[in-house]
């Protein structure tokens, strides 16, 4: 009997806003996997501190420190490939083992998660389920009370790590926007707004339904310094009703 | 004292994926208001259905019969915002006795919901919050056990009430896709697929998370009946890991 792989959202930050499956899955796991850095525990864990059975057996997946490493290195890609190849091995023992694993991902697992290199990895070969979560999106325009699309309206979701001059480009194309990934490059993303005649629209997010959570909008905020946990938000959906 | 407006996001139909704060705003409100078609209660109330206290008052807003008006019929628009208008000033009338009003959404409140209609003419009048929800796209995915998008991908959103042309158009300029409001529009979805090349990617998720859920690739499925309650996904990320 081996065991099973669940793959648990757990939403945007605010502990209120996991589902109820992912509450009764965390509960019954026998083992708690999550992606973790630079020895923090990472949001996911803390967002389900309150719900894990004190005798738990947790199992934290460390990043390597790949700071010092272009992402467009080859050896980046080697490291992070390295990483999910262990991650998935370590979580695999377990389900040999005939336990269940569940695998924490912040919102959404299958929505630029990490959860998703593990799945690719595992779900052929064991019983694997996936429990969807509120996306960080989701999160940043419900705390904005910022209607973003409606009706025909087509939304692009723009990762910030782009180059520029693809931003102005898919900017270009599109009505409404999320910009992920925004960290550290905001000022970028800013400059690629501006270029698109957009910049007037957009509402910057930072840690949506945390405490520590604003939004202003983003030709308002005075500086480029932005924590992993933010968004921009371009609304589609104006002077409509 | 006036009451408070909460637009409840129920989710893509498990009722197991309500949010723990969705539950919460549910049992509390002392109004629960939903919108509905034919004379039907429609999917949000029955994911709710639960979580209902016995003694709470409910607000059925029923959407007028509009299939005879075609949707570019300025008297399609006309009945549609009467609607809209009428059905705020239904729950506006609870907010002034200073009742809660709970308005339940499929999906996310303010990710393509009716709710925003609401909101857009109350919460600058009244105390409004939005609880987010997990969206239908996140249920059919995670259903399908399909990642759709990871790292600099760009996904975009596209109703399927969009002319062909423009579906072609648009699919043309994206890696990975969500097509939703697909209903009677497949056939046209369909094409546009196959003019862009996208179609032997697509798949095809009917009523995810639900109990009479199937997801098929679309070029399997033999025919272009689809429900309300479909969607078609386009995977940016192949042969990745």
């Amino acid at each position: 009997m081996s065991g099973r792989l669940i793959g648990v959202g757990t939403g945007p930050g605010d502990p209120e806003l996991l589902t109820l499956k992912a509450v009764r899955a965390i509960a019954s796991a026998d083992v708690v996997a999550h992606f973790a850095k630079d020895g923090r525990n990472g949001n996911a864990r803390a967002t389900v501190a309150g719900f894990l059975r004190p005798d738990v057996e947790e199992l934290a997946l460390r990043y390597p420190v790949t700071t010092e490493v272009p992402r467009a290195d080859p050896a980046y890609a080697r490291a992070i490939d390295g990483f999910y190849a262990g991650a998935a091995a370590a979580v695999e023992a377990h389900l040999v083992a005939g336990r269940t694993v569940a695998v924490l991902s912040e919102g959404d697992p299958l929505f630029y998660g990490s959860y998703m290199h593990l799945h690719v990895r595992l779900a052929q070969r064991y019983q694997a389920e996936v429990v969807p979560g509120v996306t960080a999106m989701s999160g940043s325009w419900s705390q904005a009370g910022l209607p973003l699309v409606q009706g025909d309206d087509v939304l692009s979701i723009l990762p910030g790590t782009l180059p520029e001059a693809e931003l102005v480009r898919r900017l270009g194309q599109c009505e409404a926007a999320v910009i992920m990934k925004v960290g550290r490059n905001l000022g970028r993303i800013r400059a690629a707004l501006a270029a698109s005649g957009k910049l007037g629209r957009a509402v910057y997010v930072e840690r949506a339904t945390m405490q520590a959570t604003h939004a202003v909008r983003l030709e308002e905020k005075a500086d480029d310094v932005a924590p992993y946990f933010s968004l921009v938000l371009v609304p589609g959906w104006e002077g409509r009703s």
